[in-house]
């Protein structure tokens, strides 16, 4: 096959309803025609450029699969000079990693297992963290660094020996302390310091509850959509995923779901993730007692209930029963995210069990930042940056309707606005978007597709997350003007919309 | 059973021969002997002084077990009042969280996974992290404190949100150059930058590996003895372990072994661990010959090899076939263990594989962190602080050297004097070293049993891992004298000792 048809034989094969992202099926299939020969040794393939432009997707996709295919030996890539197809074959007589391509290339060798082939097929990580409008991502400029790096000398002035070593079972005492009076009083959290045990996040959070409560084979009930950091992590722990499907009020079971009780249920009741609705009271009372009848534990992840706009939260589930849901959330939100400080609160039955198992688990340690964050938080800093960055969240969020509203009415709905850092704009079903998302990639405007946030396909909805939160105010009416000329683009070959 | 005749009834089930910690047994017990009423409620447990010389373990075992109880709500306790069992009886009727007593009472709920009781149960994880003689952890006070405060302070003087937010897929760019650098100086790794995915530590690098190499059932060799972390990491992903004895070459596999070949091999060739030896070099080609022939990966856990003292160290492993071997390190051991930053190096054709799974299953950040460890490396201070504490090291392994000869001349052999941060010292196989480590640890002296790192049985050896990297100088000799002392009392009572 040359070069020249091989734009056409991708768009044939390239299934964007695939499960598997585009990035993903664009390397398959080079790997493919490179290994069968139908890309010979020393074919130069077309520029990144041309490639994207020719199959319609984003030019840092094909960038990046150019490169790991550079990294795995595929091809070679010179600056200036293109890239080409190696020649794999002179390999197999030469050097000892060939044998191991032509393995791969065989079948022979499985170079991943099949749950890690799983993990990567479904991955949902993105390689930005930043910009217009990249959901999920709070504004990390106006952290209060002078006094985070005040309280950090402090520490370090004098050396403290018991702080650089590894941490007790369940995390810095201090820390445990301050952050059982914080939540109490900011979330309802009833629990005493030893139930909260110091995670990096909610995925090693998650990740610990799992491994647990949990034997391979077991069901757990998701939210559908639900965070695709979750889902992959309970997927890794080999238990099966439930997906069930969310109305206005949150988690909505049908008879047949409650026939089979799960052995976790995993819920995000303050500001559904990624919709934004709250789960109602009446819903939170039947999950509750339907848990306790049928002795299954509920995970609430309370990701970013600190930013509120319009109205007053609901208290959290596990103040309603402290002895049945497990309660976990981070400083990714309302810090940064780099900090990589979470928790975990457990049933008092559970505590000194998942103290140990984090301990076992991990043998973790960053007790000096641990220290620092605790006197942060003493010191009343955390408090007033969550007062300061709800103003600073609001004026975006409203910036943002604005400029939807300018430019739509009310043509597209608005879902999960009121709350997060992050809203959603909903598309007819009938467009892709995907197809939007990569198109607005290509103009460097970062929105994330809806409907990869399901899990099953009869759930999905078409839509974009907007994430305001990282995006200066004077630079969002511009970015969302880029973004809606890409959206009108596709908007307007559909019929149904034009219609309504 | 009234609380006097308790110290008998434990005495008579605790069975120091179980694969379960004593803490596990006597916490089971007691729990026990409360839900079925055999010790009644309001009954006044003996206090743990008592309790623990009574039935002759760790005073320290005692009270943890009681604090955990007391959580648990099976006891209370108040300060001078003692502790009492609690009524568990009236709870039944009056609370929400009695029920879930009452079922685990009955077996109908179980509280933990299989696979988190089998966690739980095996866990190694030891509350005490430094003291004479606590293996594994160097002496952090010797850290430049003050060169990484000055290179913190630059960092956050001004505020870079690029390092604040999540960390790219194998973590920040520059932490890997400067790293593939150091490694190839230090160790012979051959490897780009991309091929190193920076970790938390060897847990999670360990935990990695094992999700994307293998699936539930493989069967992964492991030297036995070997480290408890990875023993219980590779159990949480489900692979069968299988314990392969070491001899004064290393790992020795008999014919029976190489018949059935493992998905990943997982050897410390550097040092074994916790016995010191070093891999030979016929054992090192044999290893991967078998492991190309066969398709394996071999994972090399290389965690304390910048410490050897009387010889050269050979090059690692991974430099003889780095498309074969994983090699993994961290700088626990050469900085300090809180730090938590460790590194995997795997072959081209994973890099990015293991770079993308990485970010979502853990979704790293601390770049703030990584970027002040490349300053901290580029600007020398890593290898100075390396060869500083290695001649602090050699002196104080001198020291516990001469007091060991001092009191028992060639008597107990030593093994793995010659590296690391810690030594063995055997003891007749008649005596029980986790009855040795319990009583040394009742005078607050800390060693850890060698038997509890073998896997089988058959392979154990009665020893005492003696870490002396973290203990002063000064304290070493008046230490060891008084382990001595507690040793004495149990080869006294040996016929095979004295007979030798």
């Amino acid at each position: 096959m040359p070069a020249t048809v091989l734009s056409d034989w991708l768009a044939q094969r390239l299934n964007r309803h695939d499960e598997s992202p585009v990035y993903r099926q664009l390397h398959k299939l080079l790997q493919e025609a490179i290994l069968s020969r139908a890309l010979g040794a020393g074919t130069k393939l077309p520029s990144s450029r041309v490639l994207a432009m020719e199959i319609g997707i984003a030019r840092n996709t094909v960038t990046q699969v150019y490169e790991q295919l550079t990294l795995e030996g595929y091809v070679t890539a010179g600056i200036g000079r293109g890239t080409f197809v190696a020649d794999t074959a002179s390999d197999e007589i030469d050097t000892g990693d060939a044998e191991v391509s032509s393995l791969i290339a065989g079948g022979a060798l499985p170079v991943l297992s099949a749950r890690g082939t799983r993990l990567l097929n479904g991955a949902g990580v993105f390689p930005r963290q930043g910009g217009a409008f990249m959901p999920g991502v709070p504004d990390v400029t106006r952290f209060p660094a002078s006094v985070w790096n005040r309280i950090h000398s402090k520490h370090w002035r004098r050396l403290q020996p018991d702080l650089m070593t590894y941490a007790p079972a369940g995390g810095l005492p201090v820390l445990r302390e301050v952050l059982a009076d914080y939540l109490r009083a900011a979330r309802s959290v009833r629990c005493a310091p030893e139930q909260i045990i110091i995670t990096t996040g909610i995925h090693q959070s998650i990740d610990l509850a799992t491994r647990l409560l949990t034997d391979p084979g077991d069901t757990i009930w998701t939210e559908d959509p639900c965070y695709w950091g979750v889902r992959s992590i309970l997927q890794a722990s080999g238990v099966q995923l439930k997906p069930i499907a969310v109305d206005d009020e949150g988690m909505a079971l049908s008879a047949t779901d409650l026939e089979a009780p799960p052995r976790l249920i995993l819920v995000t009741p303050s500001h559904q993730y990624p919709l934004g609705m709250v789960m109602s009271l009446g819903r939170r009372r039947m999950l509750l007692e339907y848990a306790r009848q049928h002795r299954c534990w509920v995970i609430e992840d309370d990701y970013d209930s600190e930013f509120r706009y319009e109205s007053k939260p609901l208290a959290c589930l596990q103040g309603m029963d402290p002895e049945r849901v497990i309660y976990v959330g981070s400083f990714g939100k309302t810090l940064f995210p780099g900090l990589r400080v979470g928790y975990i609160v457990v049933p008092r039955a559970l505590a000194a069990s998942f103290a140990m198992a984090s301990a076992e688990l991990y043998r973790e340690g960053q007790m000096v930042q641990q220290a620092i964050l605790a006197d942060f938080i003493k010191e009343g800093h955390l408090s007033s940056h969550i007062r300061r960055m709800r103003m600073v969240y609001k004026q975006r969020r409203e910036l943002v309707l604005a400029a939807i509203r300018r430019r739509y009415g009310a043509k597209l709905p608005i879902e999960g606005g009121d709350a997060g850092l992050h809203l959603v704009l909903l598309l007819p079903d009938s467009v892709d978007d995907h197809q939007v998302a990569a198109a607005a990639l290509a103009v460097d405007i970062v929105v994330r597709p809806l409907s990869t946030y399901f899990s099953r396909r009869e759930n999905a909805r078409s839509g974009l997350l907007i994430g305001y939160a990282c995006v200066m105010d004077e630079r969002i009416e511009a970015a969302f003007e880029q973004l809606a000329d890409v959206i009108d683009g596709y908007l307007s070959c559909k019929r149904e919309f034009t219609s309504t």
